[in-house]
Protein backbone atom coordinates (compact mmCIF):
# COMPACT_ATOMS: atom_id res chain seq x y z
CA UNK A 1 0.00 0.00 0.00
CA UNK A 2 1.21 3.44 -0.75
CA UNK A 3 1.50 5.84 2.09
CA UNK A 4 -0.42 9.07 0.93
CA UNK A 5 1.14 12.39 1.78
CA UNK A 6 -1.29 15.22 1.50
CA UNK A 7 -1.12 18.24 -0.32
CA UNK A 8 -3.35 20.17 2.28
CA UNK A 9 -1.42 20.27 5.88
CA UNK A 10 -5.25 21.02 7.43
CA UNK A 11 -7.02 18.25 5.36
CA UNK A 12 -8.70 17.14 8.97
CA UNK A 13 -10.08 20.19 9.97
CA UNK A 14 -10.89 20.76 6.28
CA UNK A 15 -13.42 17.69 6.21
CA UNK A 16 -14.58 18.21 9.50
CA UNK A 17 -16.15 21.38 8.11
CA UNK A 18 -17.41 20.07 5.56
CA UNK A 19 -19.53 16.76 7.47
CA UNK A 20 -20.35 19.34 9.80
CA UNK A 21 -22.61 20.60 6.45
CA UNK A 22 -23.43 17.22 5.29
CA UNK A 23 -27.33 17.90 6.97
CA UNK A 24 -27.85 14.16 6.20
CA UNK A 25 -25.60 13.42 8.10
CA UNK A 26 -27.35 14.62 11.54
CA UNK A 27 -30.51 12.60 10.03
CA UNK A 28 -28.42 9.70 10.04
CA UNK A 29 -26.96 10.16 13.59
CA UNK A 30 -23.83 9.53 11.94
CA UNK A 31 -20.22 10.43 13.63
CA UNK A 32 -16.87 11.43 11.61
CA UNK A 33 -14.21 9.33 13.65
CA UNK A 34 -10.87 9.25 12.20
CA UNK A 35 -9.44 11.02 9.35
CA UNK A 36 -6.45 10.09 7.91
CA UNK A 37 -4.19 10.65 4.60
CA UNK A 38 -6.65 8.64 2.27
CA UNK A 39 -8.78 7.01 4.69
CA UNK A 40 -12.10 8.16 6.64
CA UNK A 41 -13.74 6.36 8.98
CA UNK A 42 -17.83 7.06 9.73
CA UNK A 43 -19.91 5.34 12.41
CA UNK A 44 -24.20 5.13 12.98
CA UNK A 45 -25.86 3.82 15.31
CA UNK A 46 -29.02 1.26 14.21
CA UNK A 47 -32.44 3.46 14.78
CA UNK A 48 -35.91 2.65 13.12
CA UNK A 49 -35.75 5.47 11.39
CA UNK A 50 -33.12 4.21 8.70
CA UNK A 51 -35.09 0.86 7.91
CA UNK A 52 -36.22 -1.11 5.02
CA UNK A 53 -39.06 -3.69 5.23
CA UNK A 54 -37.74 -6.20 7.10
CA UNK A 55 -36.64 -3.80 9.84
CA UNK A 56 -32.52 -4.10 8.43
CA UNK A 57 -30.50 -0.59 7.48
CA UNK A 58 -31.83 0.13 4.28
CA UNK A 59 -29.01 -0.26 1.27
CA UNK A 60 -29.48 3.69 0.28
CA UNK A 61 -28.22 4.45 3.70
CA UNK A 62 -25.30 2.27 4.72
CA UNK A 63 -24.25 3.86 0.67
CA UNK A 64 -25.25 7.14 2.08
CA UNK A 65 -22.41 6.51 5.03
CA UNK A 66 -20.01 4.62 2.76
CA UNK A 67 -20.55 7.20 0.13
CA UNK A 68 -19.60 9.87 2.64
CA UNK A 69 -16.33 7.92 3.75
CA UNK A 70 -15.14 7.44 0.29
CA UNK A 71 -15.85 10.68 -0.27
CA UNK A 72 -13.34 11.99 2.17
CA UNK A 73 -11.38 9.77 1.97
CA UNK A 74 -10.26 11.05 -1.96
CA UNK A 75 -10.99 15.02 -0.56
CA UNK A 76 -7.77 14.24 2.21
CA UNK A 77 -6.02 14.06 -0.52
CA UNK A 78 -7.25 16.87 -2.81
CA UNK A 79 -5.62 20.65 -2.33
CA UNK A 80 -7.42 23.15 -0.12
CA UNK A 81 -9.64 25.00 -2.57
CA UNK A 82 -10.90 22.04 -4.17
CA UNK A 83 -14.49 20.55 -3.48
CA UNK A 84 -14.88 16.85 -4.12
CA UNK A 85 -17.96 15.12 -6.30
CA UNK A 86 -19.16 11.29 -6.39
CA UNK A 87 -18.87 10.35 -10.31
CA UNK A 88 -20.24 7.38 -9.88
CA UNK A 89 -20.08 4.39 -7.31
CA UNK A 90 -21.15 -0.13 -6.73
CA UNK A 91 -21.76 -1.38 -4.40
CA UNK A 92 -22.55 -5.30 -3.45
CA UNK A 93 -24.41 -6.19 -0.27
CA UNK A 94 -23.16 -9.07 1.29
CA UNK A 95 -25.07 -9.64 4.74
CA UNK A 96 -28.36 -8.01 5.74
CA UNK A 97 -27.17 -4.87 7.35
CA UNK A 98 -28.25 -5.94 10.96
CA UNK A 99 -26.78 -5.10 13.93
CA UNK A 100 -26.87 -1.98 16.87
CA UNK A 101 -23.82 -0.34 15.27
CA UNK A 102 -22.13 0.22 11.95
CA UNK A 103 -18.84 1.66 10.52
CA UNK A 104 -18.09 2.95 6.78
CA UNK A 105 -14.63 3.19 6.12
CA UNK A 106 -13.91 4.35 2.74
CA UNK A 107 -10.06 4.41 1.16
CA UNK A 108 -8.11 5.85 -1.33
CA UNK A 109 -6.80 3.08 -4.24
CA UNK A 110 -5.41 5.60 -6.71
CA UNK A 111 -5.18 9.48 -6.01
CA UNK A 112 -5.22 11.05 -9.47
CA UNK A 113 -5.43 14.92 -10.42
CA UNK A 114 -8.71 14.63 -11.41
CA UNK A 115 -10.40 11.13 -10.40
CA UNK A 116 -9.68 8.78 -7.49
CA UNK A 117 -10.82 5.46 -7.18
CA UNK A 118 -11.93 4.47 -3.64
CA UNK A 119 -13.12 1.38 -1.98
CA UNK A 120 -15.63 1.32 0.94
CA UNK A 121 -16.62 -1.11 2.97
CA UNK A 122 -19.22 -1.31 5.67
CA UNK A 123 -18.69 -3.38 9.08
CA UNK A 124 -21.73 -4.39 11.52
CA UNK A 125 -21.20 -5.04 15.16
CA UNK A 126 -23.76 -6.88 16.63
CA UNK A 127 -23.21 -8.06 20.57
CA UNK A 128 -20.32 -7.50 19.76
CA UNK A 129 -19.31 -9.57 16.43
CA UNK A 130 -17.76 -7.52 13.53
CA UNK A 131 -19.46 -8.64 9.70
CA UNK A 132 -18.81 -7.09 6.40
CA UNK A 133 -22.36 -6.02 5.16
CA UNK A 134 -21.44 -4.43 1.89
CA UNK A 135 -18.14 -3.27 -0.33
CA UNK A 136 -18.42 -0.03 -2.84
CA UNK A 137 -15.74 0.90 -5.74
CA UNK A 138 -16.36 4.24 -6.11
CA UNK A 139 -14.91 7.18 -8.89
CA UNK A 140 -14.53 10.55 -6.95
CA UNK A 141 -13.47 13.56 -8.66
CA UNK A 142 -12.06 16.90 -8.10
CA UNK A 143 -13.29 20.15 -9.00
CA UNK A 144 -12.77 23.64 -8.78
CA UNK B 1 -40.13 -3.51 -24.49
CA UNK B 2 -41.73 -6.59 -22.93
CA UNK B 3 -45.25 -6.23 -21.51
CA UNK B 4 -44.61 -7.81 -18.05
CA UNK B 5 -47.36 -10.36 -16.37
CA UNK B 6 -47.32 -10.55 -12.74
CA UNK B 7 -48.27 -13.64 -10.88
CA UNK B 8 -49.01 -12.21 -8.26
CA UNK B 9 -52.79 -10.34 -9.13
CA UNK B 10 -52.30 -8.32 -5.56
CA UNK B 11 -49.06 -6.95 -6.49
CA UNK B 12 -49.86 -3.09 -5.95
CA UNK B 13 -51.23 -3.97 -2.28
CA UNK B 14 -48.52 -5.96 -1.93
CA UNK B 15 -46.09 -3.13 -2.58
CA UNK B 16 -47.94 -0.56 -0.99
CA UNK B 17 -47.79 -2.59 2.27
CA UNK B 18 -43.83 -3.27 2.30
CA UNK B 19 -43.32 0.11 1.20
CA UNK B 20 -45.39 1.73 4.13
CA UNK B 21 -42.70 -0.76 6.58
CA UNK B 22 -39.67 1.27 5.02
CA UNK B 23 -39.27 3.79 8.24
CA UNK B 24 -36.47 5.57 6.34
CA UNK B 25 -39.12 6.53 3.44
CA UNK B 26 -40.71 7.93 6.15
CA UNK B 27 -37.81 9.91 7.39
CA UNK B 28 -36.99 10.89 3.59
CA UNK B 29 -40.59 11.97 3.15
CA UNK B 30 -41.10 9.88 0.27
CA UNK B 31 -44.45 8.99 -1.61
CA UNK B 32 -45.25 5.72 -3.41
CA UNK B 33 -46.41 6.86 -6.80
CA UNK B 34 -47.31 4.84 -9.60
CA UNK B 35 -46.90 0.61 -8.77
CA UNK B 36 -47.35 -1.02 -12.18
CA UNK B 37 -46.04 -4.52 -13.77
CA UNK B 38 -42.22 -3.75 -13.71
CA UNK B 39 -41.80 -0.22 -13.03
CA UNK B 40 -42.22 1.30 -9.76
CA UNK B 41 -42.19 5.42 -9.41
CA UNK B 42 -41.28 7.16 -5.77
CA UNK B 43 -41.26 11.26 -5.23
CA UNK B 44 -40.09 13.13 -2.65
CA UNK B 45 -39.31 17.04 -1.69
CA UNK B 46 -36.05 18.42 -1.09
CA UNK B 47 -35.29 18.98 2.67
CA UNK B 48 -31.87 20.37 4.62
CA UNK B 49 -32.08 17.02 6.41
CA UNK B 50 -31.31 15.10 3.29
CA UNK B 51 -28.51 17.53 2.17
CA UNK B 52 -24.78 17.22 1.37
CA UNK B 53 -22.42 19.94 2.05
CA UNK B 54 -23.16 21.85 -1.10
CA UNK B 55 -26.41 22.22 0.02
CA UNK B 56 -27.71 19.68 -2.98
CA UNK B 57 -29.25 15.58 -2.13
CA UNK B 58 -27.07 13.40 -0.81
CA UNK B 59 -25.71 11.35 -4.01
CA UNK B 60 -27.00 8.63 -0.68
CA UNK B 61 -30.19 9.55 -0.93
CA UNK B 62 -31.20 10.31 -4.31
CA UNK B 63 -29.64 6.07 -4.10
CA UNK B 64 -32.29 5.15 -1.26
CA UNK B 65 -34.68 6.30 -3.16
CA UNK B 66 -34.49 4.57 -6.94
CA UNK B 67 -32.64 1.19 -4.78
CA UNK B 68 -36.58 1.20 -3.24
CA UNK B 69 -38.31 1.76 -6.82
CA UNK B 70 -35.89 -0.61 -8.87
CA UNK B 71 -36.63 -3.25 -5.80
CA UNK B 72 -40.33 -2.59 -5.76
CA UNK B 73 -40.16 -2.87 -9.73
CA UNK B 74 -38.46 -6.21 -9.77
CA UNK B 75 -40.89 -7.34 -6.91
CA UNK B 76 -44.06 -6.79 -8.53
CA UNK B 77 -43.19 -9.35 -10.64
CA UNK B 78 -41.99 -12.16 -7.97
CA UNK B 79 -44.43 -14.45 -6.12
CA UNK B 80 -46.75 -13.33 -3.70
CA UNK B 81 -44.87 -14.92 -0.42
CA UNK B 82 -41.37 -14.26 -1.64
CA UNK B 83 -39.31 -11.40 -0.49
CA UNK B 84 -36.73 -8.89 -2.64
CA UNK B 85 -33.33 -8.36 -1.62
CA UNK B 86 -31.02 -5.60 -3.47
CA UNK B 87 -27.77 -7.98 -4.20
CA UNK B 88 -25.90 -4.63 -5.93
CA UNK B 89 -26.30 -1.59 -8.16
CA UNK B 90 -23.98 1.27 -9.28
CA UNK B 91 -25.00 4.81 -9.91
CA UNK B 92 -23.92 7.03 -12.01
CA UNK B 93 -24.22 10.66 -11.24
CA UNK B 94 -24.93 13.00 -13.86
CA UNK B 95 -25.88 16.29 -12.18
CA UNK B 96 -26.12 18.17 -8.99
CA UNK B 97 -29.26 16.87 -7.15
CA UNK B 98 -30.68 20.39 -7.10
CA UNK B 99 -34.25 21.37 -7.12
CA UNK B 100 -37.32 21.42 -5.43
CA UNK B 101 -38.59 17.81 -5.88
CA UNK B 102 -37.07 14.35 -7.09
CA UNK B 103 -38.82 11.17 -8.96
CA UNK B 104 -37.29 7.82 -8.73
CA UNK B 105 -38.35 5.37 -11.63
CA UNK B 106 -37.30 2.18 -11.78
CA UNK B 107 -37.96 -0.44 -14.39
CA UNK B 108 -37.38 -4.30 -14.78
CA UNK B 109 -34.87 -4.84 -18.02
CA UNK B 110 -34.89 -8.37 -17.42
CA UNK B 111 -36.81 -10.67 -14.88
CA UNK B 112 -35.69 -14.13 -13.40
CA UNK B 113 -36.78 -16.93 -11.65
CA UNK B 114 -34.34 -15.73 -9.29
CA UNK B 115 -32.22 -12.71 -10.46
CA UNK B 116 -33.99 -9.45 -11.89
CA UNK B 117 -32.12 -6.57 -13.71
CA UNK B 118 -33.01 -3.26 -13.51
CA UNK B 119 -32.58 0.44 -14.52
CA UNK B 120 -33.51 4.32 -12.83
CA UNK B 121 -33.47 7.04 -13.07
CA UNK B 122 -33.73 10.03 -11.04
CA UNK B 123 -35.19 13.37 -12.07
CA UNK B 124 -34.98 16.46 -10.04
CA UNK B 125 -37.54 19.12 -11.02
CA UNK B 126 -36.30 22.79 -10.37
CA UNK B 127 -38.95 25.76 -11.16
CA UNK B 128 -41.01 23.41 -13.62
CA UNK B 129 -37.96 21.97 -15.62
CA UNK B 130 -36.86 18.63 -15.37
CA UNK B 131 -33.39 16.97 -15.30
CA UNK B 132 -31.58 13.74 -14.66
CA UNK B 133 -29.57 13.50 -11.93
CA UNK B 134 -28.74 10.04 -11.80
CA UNK B 135 -29.11 6.59 -13.14
CA UNK B 136 -29.07 3.26 -11.43
CA UNK B 137 -28.29 -0.35 -12.92
CA UNK B 138 -29.29 -2.89 -10.57
CA UNK B 139 -29.32 -6.44 -9.56
CA UNK B 140 -32.20 -7.87 -7.20
CA UNK B 141 -32.55 -11.30 -5.86
CA UNK B 142 -35.90 -12.98 -5.28
CA UNK B 143 -35.83 -14.71 -1.75
CA UNK B 144 -37.76 -17.45 -0.04
CA UNK C 1 -33.62 12.05 -26.03
CA UNK C 2 -31.40 15.19 -26.45
CA UNK C 3 -29.95 15.72 -30.67
CA UNK C 4 -26.42 15.76 -30.11
CA UNK C 5 -24.39 18.32 -32.10
CA UNK C 6 -20.72 16.97 -32.38
CA UNK C 7 -18.21 19.77 -32.38
CA UNK C 8 -16.06 17.72 -35.00
CA UNK C 9 -17.35 17.48 -38.57
CA UNK C 10 -14.99 15.21 -39.20
CA UNK C 11 -16.05 12.81 -36.19
CA UNK C 12 -17.02 9.76 -38.04
CA UNK C 13 -13.65 9.26 -40.17
CA UNK C 14 -11.33 10.48 -36.89
CA UNK C 15 -13.29 7.59 -35.28
CA UNK C 16 -13.17 5.62 -38.35
CA UNK C 17 -9.41 5.59 -38.24
CA UNK C 18 -9.08 5.20 -34.29
CA UNK C 19 -11.29 1.87 -35.13
CA UNK C 20 -8.70 0.48 -37.67
CA UNK C 21 -5.60 0.93 -34.92
CA UNK C 22 -7.67 -1.41 -32.47
CA UNK C 23 -5.54 -4.70 -33.02
CA UNK C 24 -8.17 -6.21 -30.96
CA UNK C 25 -11.37 -5.62 -33.48
CA UNK C 26 -9.00 -7.87 -35.74
CA UNK C 27 -8.62 -10.40 -33.69
CA UNK C 28 -12.32 -10.35 -32.63
CA UNK C 29 -13.43 -9.53 -36.61
CA UNK C 30 -15.44 -7.01 -35.49
CA UNK C 31 -16.72 -4.63 -37.68
CA UNK C 32 -17.85 -0.88 -36.95
CA UNK C 33 -20.96 -0.20 -38.62
CA UNK C 34 -22.97 2.91 -37.90
CA UNK C 35 -20.93 6.22 -36.68
CA UNK C 36 -24.26 9.24 -35.24
CA UNK C 37 -23.90 11.65 -32.78
CA UNK C 38 -23.69 10.03 -29.41
CA UNK C 39 -24.39 6.39 -31.06
CA UNK C 40 -21.91 3.74 -32.45
CA UNK C 41 -22.94 0.26 -33.31
CA UNK C 42 -19.77 -2.60 -33.50
CA UNK C 43 -21.03 -5.97 -34.77
CA UNK C 44 -19.22 -10.10 -34.87
CA UNK C 45 -19.82 -13.17 -35.86
CA UNK C 46 -19.32 -16.47 -33.07
CA UNK C 47 -16.10 -17.67 -33.25
CA UNK C 48 -14.95 -20.36 -31.59
CA UNK C 49 -11.30 -18.78 -30.58
CA UNK C 50 -14.37 -16.37 -28.53
CA UNK C 51 -15.67 -18.36 -26.14
CA UNK C 52 -16.14 -19.68 -22.37
CA UNK C 53 -15.82 -23.48 -21.47
CA UNK C 54 -19.85 -23.69 -22.50
CA UNK C 55 -18.79 -22.28 -25.99
CA UNK C 56 -20.74 -19.76 -25.61
CA UNK C 57 -19.11 -16.22 -26.38
CA UNK C 58 -16.71 -14.58 -23.17
CA UNK C 59 -18.39 -12.08 -20.49
CA UNK C 60 -15.13 -10.11 -21.24
CA UNK C 61 -15.51 -10.11 -25.32
CA UNK C 62 -18.93 -9.08 -25.04
CA UNK C 63 -17.32 -6.52 -22.98
CA UNK C 64 -14.82 -5.47 -25.29
CA UNK C 65 -17.38 -4.86 -28.17
CA UNK C 66 -19.64 -2.67 -26.31
CA UNK C 67 -16.67 -0.48 -24.34
CA UNK C 68 -15.30 0.16 -27.84
CA UNK C 69 -19.31 1.30 -29.14
CA UNK C 70 -19.61 3.20 -25.90
CA UNK C 71 -15.72 4.74 -26.02
CA UNK C 72 -16.76 5.98 -29.75
CA UNK C 73 -20.22 7.14 -29.14
CA UNK C 74 -18.44 9.53 -26.57
CA UNK C 75 -15.94 10.37 -28.95
CA UNK C 76 -18.03 11.07 -31.50
CA UNK C 77 -19.10 14.39 -29.55
CA UNK C 78 -15.54 15.19 -28.46
CA UNK C 79 -13.12 17.95 -29.85
CA UNK C 80 -11.22 17.07 -32.91
CA UNK C 81 -7.36 16.81 -31.15
CA UNK C 82 -8.98 14.95 -28.25
CA UNK C 83 -8.31 11.26 -26.90
CA UNK C 84 -10.94 8.88 -24.90
CA UNK C 85 -10.52 6.94 -22.30
CA UNK C 86 -12.59 4.54 -20.15
CA UNK C 87 -12.41 5.38 -16.73
CA UNK C 88 -15.08 1.98 -15.59
CA UNK C 89 -18.16 0.29 -16.24
CA UNK C 90 -20.34 -2.30 -15.41
CA UNK C 91 -22.00 -4.68 -16.94
CA UNK C 92 -24.83 -7.06 -16.42
CA UNK C 93 -25.34 -9.80 -17.79
CA UNK C 94 -28.80 -11.14 -18.80
CA UNK C 95 -28.65 -14.07 -21.17
CA UNK C 96 -25.82 -16.54 -22.40
CA UNK C 97 -23.79 -15.17 -25.06
CA UNK C 98 -25.49 -17.60 -27.82
CA UNK C 99 -25.75 -16.86 -30.79
CA UNK C 100 -24.59 -16.55 -34.36
CA UNK C 101 -24.09 -13.16 -34.85
CA UNK C 102 -23.67 -10.04 -32.10
CA UNK C 103 -23.98 -6.66 -32.47
CA UNK C 104 -22.98 -4.02 -29.72
CA UNK C 105 -24.75 -0.34 -29.45
CA UNK C 106 -23.02 2.09 -27.45
CA UNK C 107 -25.06 5.66 -26.73
CA UNK C 108 -24.25 8.72 -25.02
CA UNK C 109 -26.80 9.65 -21.72
CA UNK C 110 -25.07 12.61 -20.96
CA UNK C 111 -22.38 13.98 -22.33
CA UNK C 112 -19.99 16.24 -20.56
CA UNK C 113 -16.91 18.52 -20.73
CA UNK C 114 -14.68 16.14 -18.85
CA UNK C 115 -16.59 13.05 -18.29
CA UNK C 116 -19.28 11.30 -20.21
CA UNK C 117 -21.55 8.64 -19.61
CA UNK C 118 -22.29 5.92 -21.72
CA UNK C 119 -24.95 3.11 -22.19
CA UNK C 120 -24.83 0.17 -24.35
CA UNK C 121 -26.23 -3.11 -25.25
CA UNK C 122 -24.60 -6.13 -26.58
CA UNK C 123 -27.95 -8.06 -28.72
CA UNK C 124 -27.25 -11.95 -30.52
CA UNK C 125 -28.94 -12.70 -33.55
CA UNK C 126 -29.45 -16.86 -33.38
CA UNK C 127 -31.82 -18.05 -36.35
CA UNK C 128 -32.67 -14.42 -37.14
CA UNK C 129 -34.10 -13.74 -33.43
CA UNK C 130 -32.83 -10.93 -31.18
CA UNK C 131 -32.14 -11.21 -27.56
CA UNK C 132 -30.31 -8.82 -25.30
CA UNK C 133 -27.47 -11.09 -24.14
CA UNK C 134 -25.67 -7.27 -21.78
CA UNK C 135 -26.33 -3.81 -20.73
CA UNK C 136 -23.42 -1.82 -19.89
CA UNK C 137 -22.99 1.96 -17.69
CA UNK C 138 -20.04 3.24 -18.48
CA UNK C 139 -17.77 6.40 -17.43
CA UNK C 140 -15.56 7.81 -20.32
CA UNK C 141 -12.89 10.56 -20.17
CA UNK C 142 -11.65 13.08 -22.55
CA UNK C 143 -7.99 13.56 -22.35
CA UNK C 144 -5.50 16.09 -23.77
CA UNK D 1 -9.31 -12.93 5.91
CA UNK D 2 -11.39 -16.25 6.07
CA UNK D 3 -9.77 -19.28 5.12
CA UNK D 4 -11.83 -21.11 2.30
CA UNK D 5 -12.53 -24.70 2.73
CA UNK D 6 -13.53 -26.46 -0.90
CA UNK D 7 -16.49 -29.30 -0.72
CA UNK D 8 -14.45 -30.55 -3.92
CA UNK D 9 -11.67 -32.01 -3.31
CA UNK D 10 -10.51 -32.16 -6.80
CA UNK D 11 -11.56 -28.05 -7.51
CA UNK D 12 -7.99 -27.95 -8.82
CA UNK D 13 -8.10 -29.83 -11.95
CA UNK D 14 -11.77 -29.38 -12.51
CA UNK D 15 -10.49 -25.52 -12.91
CA UNK D 16 -8.02 -26.55 -15.58
CA UNK D 17 -9.94 -28.78 -17.43
CA UNK D 18 -12.52 -25.83 -17.90
CA UNK D 19 -9.72 -23.26 -18.15
CA UNK D 20 -8.80 -25.30 -20.91
CA UNK D 21 -12.06 -24.89 -22.84
CA UNK D 22 -12.02 -21.04 -23.02
CA UNK D 23 -11.63 -21.00 -26.48
CA UNK D 24 -10.48 -16.97 -25.35
CA UNK D 25 -8.06 -17.55 -23.60
CA UNK D 26 -5.93 -19.56 -25.91
CA UNK D 27 -6.27 -16.49 -28.30
CA UNK D 28 -4.87 -14.05 -25.49
CA UNK D 29 -2.22 -16.48 -24.80
CA UNK D 30 -3.12 -16.65 -21.00
CA UNK D 31 -2.11 -18.98 -18.75
CA UNK D 32 -3.86 -20.43 -15.77
CA UNK D 33 -0.94 -19.97 -12.89
CA UNK D 34 -2.38 -20.50 -9.44
CA UNK D 35 -5.77 -22.47 -8.16
CA UNK D 36 -6.38 -22.01 -4.40
CA UNK D 37 -9.39 -22.09 -2.12
CA UNK D 38 -11.05 -18.63 -3.61
CA UNK D 39 -7.84 -17.49 -5.24
CA UNK D 40 -6.76 -18.11 -8.79
CA UNK D 41 -4.27 -15.85 -10.79
CA UNK D 42 -3.92 -15.98 -14.74
CA UNK D 43 -1.45 -14.05 -16.81
CA UNK D 44 -0.35 -13.27 -20.38
CA UNK D 45 2.12 -11.30 -22.75
CA UNK D 46 1.61 -8.48 -24.29
CA UNK D 47 0.87 -8.54 -28.12
CA UNK D 48 -0.62 -6.00 -30.79
CA UNK D 49 -3.59 -8.33 -31.47
CA UNK D 50 -4.93 -6.95 -28.37
CA UNK D 51 -4.15 -3.43 -28.67
CA UNK D 52 -6.81 -0.29 -28.36
CA UNK D 53 -6.38 2.50 -30.07
CA UNK D 54 -3.12 3.61 -28.61
CA UNK D 55 -1.02 0.59 -28.52
CA UNK D 56 -1.96 -0.53 -24.97
CA UNK D 57 -3.90 -3.51 -23.99
CA UNK D 58 -7.69 -3.00 -24.68
CA UNK D 59 -10.14 -2.61 -21.41
CA UNK D 60 -12.11 -5.44 -22.51
CA UNK D 61 -9.06 -7.49 -22.51
CA UNK D 62 -7.68 -6.72 -18.65
CA UNK D 63 -12.08 -7.37 -18.47
CA UNK D 64 -11.43 -10.47 -19.63
CA UNK D 65 -9.15 -12.21 -18.11
CA UNK D 66 -9.66 -10.83 -14.25
CA UNK D 67 -13.26 -12.28 -15.43
CA UNK D 68 -12.00 -15.35 -15.46
CA UNK D 69 -10.03 -14.95 -12.56
CA UNK D 70 -12.80 -14.19 -10.54
CA UNK D 71 -15.30 -16.99 -12.00
CA UNK D 72 -12.78 -20.06 -11.16
CA UNK D 73 -11.43 -18.38 -7.72
CA UNK D 74 -15.17 -18.41 -7.07
CA UNK D 75 -15.52 -22.22 -8.61
CA UNK D 76 -12.99 -23.20 -6.53
CA UNK D 77 -15.25 -23.23 -3.54
CA UNK D 78 -18.57 -24.47 -5.35
CA UNK D 79 -19.80 -28.41 -5.46
CA UNK D 80 -18.25 -30.97 -8.14
CA UNK D 81 -21.45 -31.06 -10.37
CA UNK D 82 -21.72 -27.44 -10.43
CA UNK D 83 -21.42 -24.30 -12.64
CA UNK D 84 -20.12 -20.79 -13.01
CA UNK D 85 -21.64 -17.62 -14.34
CA UNK D 86 -20.85 -13.99 -14.57
CA UNK D 87 -23.75 -12.36 -13.44
CA UNK D 88 -22.16 -8.87 -13.48
CA UNK D 89 -19.08 -7.11 -12.52
CA UNK D 90 -17.84 -2.91 -12.39
CA UNK D 91 -13.69 -2.66 -13.66
CA UNK D 92 -12.21 0.31 -12.74
CA UNK D 93 -9.51 0.95 -14.97
CA UNK D 94 -6.57 3.03 -13.10
CA UNK D 95 -3.46 3.20 -15.41
CA UNK D 96 -2.69 2.40 -19.31
CA UNK D 97 -2.45 -1.06 -19.66
CA UNK D 98 1.41 -0.41 -20.86
CA UNK D 99 3.88 -3.81 -19.68
CA UNK D 100 5.44 -6.99 -21.04
CA UNK D 101 3.46 -8.85 -19.10
CA UNK D 102 0.31 -8.94 -17.40
CA UNK D 103 -1.33 -10.97 -14.11
CA UNK D 104 -5.31 -10.78 -13.21
CA UNK D 105 -5.48 -12.25 -9.49
CA UNK D 106 -9.40 -12.94 -8.76
CA UNK D 107 -10.36 -13.31 -4.58
CA UNK D 108 -13.58 -14.27 -3.33
CA UNK D 109 -15.04 -11.60 -0.64
CA UNK D 110 -17.85 -13.65 0.55
CA UNK D 111 -18.71 -16.90 -0.60
CA UNK D 112 -22.81 -17.87 -0.88
CA UNK D 113 -24.67 -20.92 -1.82
CA UNK D 114 -25.78 -19.03 -4.79
CA UNK D 115 -23.92 -15.79 -5.05
CA UNK D 116 -20.42 -15.49 -4.59
CA UNK D 117 -18.94 -12.03 -4.72
CA UNK D 118 -15.25 -11.47 -5.97
CA UNK D 119 -12.61 -8.79 -6.32
CA UNK D 120 -9.70 -8.75 -8.50
CA UNK D 121 -7.04 -6.82 -10.01
CA UNK D 122 -5.09 -7.04 -12.70
CA UNK D 123 -0.91 -5.66 -12.72
CA UNK D 124 1.28 -5.11 -15.54
CA UNK D 125 5.29 -5.97 -14.87
CA UNK D 126 6.88 -3.43 -17.31
CA UNK D 127 10.90 -3.67 -17.18
CA UNK D 128 10.62 -5.39 -14.00
CA UNK D 129 8.18 -3.31 -12.39
CA UNK D 130 4.73 -3.73 -11.01
CA UNK D 131 1.40 -1.52 -11.35
CA UNK D 132 -2.03 -2.05 -10.68
CA UNK D 133 -4.07 -1.16 -13.92
CA UNK D 134 -7.59 -2.24 -13.34
CA UNK D 135 -9.70 -3.04 -10.31
CA UNK D 136 -13.01 -5.60 -10.48
CA UNK D 137 -15.98 -6.30 -8.37
CA UNK D 138 -17.77 -8.80 -9.30
CA UNK D 139 -21.06 -11.12 -8.83
CA UNK D 140 -20.69 -14.52 -9.69
CA UNK D 141 -23.82 -17.16 -9.86
CA UNK D 142 -23.75 -21.16 -8.88
CA UNK D 143 -25.87 -22.83 -11.33
CA UNK D 144 -26.97 -26.44 -11.66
Amino acid sequence: MDIFQPNDPNFESRIRISFGKQGVMKTIGANLLKVMPGEVHIDFSFAESLTQQHGYIHAGIITTVVDSACGYAAYTLMPAESEVLSIEYKVNFMSPARGDGFKGIGKVLRPGRNITVCSGDVIAVEKGKEKIVATMLATMKQSA
